[in-house]
């Protein structure tokens, strides 16, 4: 008998663990939001997932449930746990996730390195944060937020009043989180899997370039990543993994800063973009890891297939057409870059896509990268 | 618009087409034979390929056909043709592939360095052959044979008269093909992929080891291939795709012999067992490169990402229990081996499935693959 894997969320991340679960044979269904979703070749379901019924109808027979993104409320989890489903990550992990501030809070106790942060209820406790760090701070909601939303930098004391009105309308206490505008060489991230049954595996730290805070490029290994930098990074995400009980992937983006520490921006616990390159680089993708990982399954090896693998996004998509209409010119140009496809109508912005060339050589791979990325993105 | 293409047949070789199409946001439709077929994810119509109204339904919108088998009958293809629809390979190509002393003739022609053949009609003809090539050869049913079915060693003037009777009872003319049994060194397998452009991308050539007629074992490259022995082998693929207007891949089965030349045993124009290795292996699978290639897509870089694959197949599958009951096994023993399941249930000599390992040092490949597939079958 197969094991039977579901994935609340029709979106890429649900797609590209298809492939994976074809060749491991699992039965993977899908439930997604809309028709036509980006995994819609797997989706068994429509529906709403903010729905108890919906979802535990979905989760019927199932050996695990897991997530495409972080959204689904924890009351839904709680039925699917009183439900005797197996929810990986579990309610408790996803909950850190789910909230900047819990996030803050369980990471400080935890004594992670972290940006400066505070709680604030209001432009006075606002103007006091910003006093202290230089007269700019970076304010988030705690909820909702991805890819650059939710996040905003301000250097005035009511630069986020708009933002205090609506976080109290939606009932909360009326918080944000703030944190200090941390001087940074570059942002690394670092993916590690962890299973039920403790088992963790590191892929190489990676760096991650961000435009317009969305994830533009990746290159992994990070370049010039001693050592120590290494070290600290998978330590780092290690420790997360194991004090948060995480199960699944995790993603732990960071700051390395300009005096050489490490600091922990955000985590997400599911594959990541930072980790698309792993499809194409790596012996096991974060996509086969993850379903591994949340099946409590034996983990694979994350070693790296190339000396450099760079990841482009596709944002927006092409100006006119559709990806498909440049697929031919995309492949005639870089017949050694990976193309991927979403599935997904072109808008601006969005993630449509992504590009992955793998390499001996750093610049040659993110020169033929890039080349393909901008056949797909004008 | 995505490009639409349709897959007669639901078998693994149509269930290894998904995870390619997926990542390049083709749409892929298999027209398969059963419910619950290997490639029943993307199945999305199922009944009999003899039948030319269901496979002109099915075709019905596809930018292009293409095959998981040779079986389809010529009226079915003339009639898809007739219809308008894009099919590849073309039905004059598998015509070649689809009757063994068809394809003898046609390489012939072709001045390919052939084994000595005959088509013999009767035990007296065959016994000819026989005296004139040290009393033993190989008969073949010139149509249905795969896998070592239809090929059998005689060395007596009546061993085929079972098939002579069958043949003729088929309506065909009795006739059967001989071969003399060449004293081979050892068997190789060159794969290309072709587009109906024109442009043509050759893999490396593999070694391949055969057990009882069924491929067992792959190596990519062949070790000790010599720059000669290469060259040869990619110019006798590269002469048959062109001459014969293959699109799609094709697999040329090959003898090395004893005195050092290559002679073509077999043809198949779809993706080939001999080229699985290249998804774990290659920068372009064979499975995405025909899709590719029958869509008319520029094809990729088909290069290594591994000085060595090393393919082994799950003949038969577990003893006792499922293939899902031993992954656990095999994913702990063996985290840097890929597993490919296809989906089937366990039959003595049915391919279940197969594993690829990667790596520098060939015995190492060979010793943890070997390793993985010993867990799977048993």
């Amino acid at each position: 008998m197969a094991y039977r894997i579901g994935v609340i969320g029709g979106g890429q991340l649900a797609r590209m663990m298809v492939p994976p679960a074809i060749a491991l044979g699992l039965d993977i269904r899908v439930l997604a939001e809309t028709e036509g979703s980006p995994a819609a070749l797997a989706a068994t379901a429509v529906g709403d997932y903010h729905d108890a019924a919906t979802v535990l109808d979905f989760a019927r027979g199932l050996d695990a449930v897991t997530f495409d993104h972080e959204h689904v409320p924890q009351g839904v989890l709680a039925a699917l746990v009183e439900a005797g489903v197996a929810v990986h990550p579990s309610p408790a992990a996803l909950a850190v996730a789910q909230d900047k501030i819990v996030m803050r809070e369980r990471l400080a106790e935890l004594g992670l390195p972290l940006p400066e942060w505070a709680v604030v209820h209001d432009s006075v406790e606002l103007g006091a944060f910003l006093a202290e760090h230089g007269g700019r701070a970076v304010v988030k909601t705690p909820r909702g937020g991805y890819d650059g939303k939710g996040v905003r930098v301000v250097r005035a004391a009511d630069g986020a009043d708009d933002w205090f009105a609506a976080v109290a309308e939606h009932g909360g206490d009326g918080a944000l989180l703030v944190e200090e505008l941390v001087e940074f060489r570059r942002e690394l991230a670092q993916l590690v899997a962890r299973r039920p049954s403790g088992e963790t595996v590191a892929w190489p730290v990676v760096e991650t370039v961000q435009r317009d805070g969305v994830c533009a490029e990746v290159i992994a290994p990070a370049p010039s990543s001693t050592g120590r930098v290494a070290a600290m990074a998978d330590d780092i995400a290690r420790t997360v993994a194991e004090r948060l009980d995480v199960t699944g992937v995790l993603a732990v983006e960071l700051f390395e800063t300009t005096d050489d520490r490490l600091l922990v921006n955000e985590l997400a616990m599911r594959p990541h973009n930072t980790g698309h390159w792993s499809i194409d680089g790596a012996v096991t993708s974060q996509f086969e890891q993850h379903l591994r990982a949340v099946l409590d399954l034996p983990l694979g090896d994350a070693s790296p297939t190339a000396a450099w693998s760079v990841m482009v996004n596709v944002l927006g998509g092409p100006a006119s057409g559709s990806f498909a209409d440049r697929l031919p010119a995309v492949l005639a140009d870089q017949p050694g870059v990976k193309v991927h496809d979403y599935g997904k109508e072109p808008r601006p912005g969005r993630k449509v896509g992504h590009v992955t060339g793998t390499g001996a050589e750093l610049d040659d791979v993110v020169a033929r990268t890039r080349a393909a990325a901008a056949h797909l993105d004008d």
